[in-house]
């Protein structure tokens, strides 16, 4: 592998910065694909049920709103970071139902960041993110902590 | 449509109780495909990224493990139930690869229940559920509490 710069390491995360996460429009088909292999309940499958349901409508899955925040994540910049995963989620709030036709934008925020005591060359950035509909309404909360290589361990060759 | 009375209501979850979530075999074709439409990072979709990423394989995306979590449960008991969805997840964590290859099977303990005091024919169920790979390791641990209506309010038709 050639060891090849990323433009976001852990020292391009700014405590109290925000970063836009683009958009994402959601048909109904995506909708009741992903529900179809992952969360086969009627109000995920059914136009007509998912009215019948306190969701109002074909609503996506509470996870598929999740794989797509991450979707929309890995576009905005992880695919471009020195991202080494995470441990987990300290948080996920499915606030509003994502409909079929909602458009979805997203904003993050680093709350915080701090160096790895056993590996220094690793660093915490712990996040928290929103995705709103188009009429701006709050539908997803995420906070969590992903771990990103420091610029000097990334750009030092394996 | 018609009334069908469901197995599970908020009254069949007992507090200390304990449910089998089945298995679940996780394939390489299905790692790559859920990680090209919702997580394309190297490690997810490629063999050999994997092994030179701290996850030591082709890894399934965290919101992969999640997803099939998810699917665990709709075919152990949530299909045949009064579920009306859930607020979010209280806490996710990651906390072993898995791997392709590797057989998932878990278990849900049932930590409380209430019922709502806005809407008497709706409880809240809370879960701790767990992830275990072919060799006994829990791989991953998630808390949420889930809604489901009362045996009352289901079989009362709309």
């Amino acid at each position: 592998m050639t060891a090849k710069m990323k433009t976001w390491a852990y020292e391009d995360f700014v405590e109290g910065a925000s970063l836009d996460l683009g958009s994402k429009l959601v048909s109904a088909a995506e909708i009741v694909e992903f529900a179809t292999e992952f969360d086969p309940q009627p109000m995920h499958l059914d136009e007509e049920a998912g009215r019948a349901s306190i969701l109002g409508g074909l609503a996506a899955s509470g996870w598929h709103t999740c794989s797509m925040f991450m979707r929309m994540l890995c576009d905005a910049f992880l695919l471009d970071s020195t991202c080494q995963g995470a441990p987990g989620v300290d948080q996920v709030k499915w606030k509003k139902p994502v409909l079929a036709g909602d458009k979805l934008t997203g904003t993050l925020l680093v709350v915080a960041k701090r160096l790895s005591k056993s590996k220094p060359q690793l660093g915490l950035v712990t996040m928290r993110s929103e995705l709103f509909n188009q009429r701006g309404e709050s539908v997803f909360e995420l906070e969590n902590s992903v771990m990103f290589l420091t610029r000097d361990a990334a750009g030092r060759p394996a």
